[in-house]
């Protein structure tokens, strides 16, 4: 069971917003910390941009920022979008779509309401609840790289 | 958001057993019905072989059976364990690990709680609530090929 990459680098890259909030940071910056690719940091960012969860300022001295307060982002609102076209297994939304018992098969339904379970627990948690009284990560995320 | 295919195909055997209760099925015709890897099935054979929930009897006649009353598999107890090497985010078993802020990471548990939840709903269901009065499923597992 594994989330795609997206999601992954969304929630890490909002982390590192929220902890620096102060100040706007750049993609490049958000990557070399983390040490994963900023051409999938960058995609990450048009789409977040795009659900007005991050905003975007342009310029040589732009870069990206919260667009709400972190206590108004649930992970679910991020994750959930983000996985919509991952197929949970080749049936759902996304996959191949080729298996022969599709019309008469009860997994489908029960596989869909587990997702949902799964959704439901990130709807119950906001950015806020990741970087609050989290003195640690603050380090980790704002100390010269 | 996806399963691994061991998974897929596991419940997907688990499936076709169940329907077909009265005779032995064999790897090959299991893997023509659903048009799947025979390979793939012949290892989740093996694991399912090894955990008793299904049943290989060798020989020229031989092939699969469930080793269980179908309405004692739980759907949980087969994907849990089939799951539980596919990292759902990087720093969970069976991940690369990379992350440089996993020591101070909320996130991690927030996901593992989600993942349960997941886990719980198929805990919910067996074999037996895929298949019990599902005349479409039995038509389609059980006619010639």
């Amino acid at each position: 069971m594994r989330l795609t990459v997206q999601t992954d680098y969304a929630l890490r890259m909002l982390m590192h917003l929220a902890v620096n909030a102060d100040r706007l940071s750049t993609i490049s910056e958000i990557a070399e910390r983390y040490d994963i690719s900023k051409n999938h940091l960058m995609k990450v960012a048009q789409v977040l941009s795009s659900w007005k969860i991050v905003e975007s300022v342009r310029g040589r001295a732009g870069g990206l920022r919260l667009a709400r307060e972190p206590n108004r982002i649930t992970l679910g609102s991020v994750a959930r979008p983000l996985e919509a076209s991952s197929a949970l297994v080749e049936c759902f939304p996304g996959g191949a779509g080729t298996c022969g018992i599709t019309p008469a098969c009860k997994l489908k339904g029960i596989l869909a309401e587990a997702k949902e379970a799964f959704f439901t627990v990130l709807d119950g948690y906001t950015v806020e609840d990741l970087v609050r009284r989290n003195p640690a990560l603050h380090d980790l995320l704002t100390e010269a790289a």
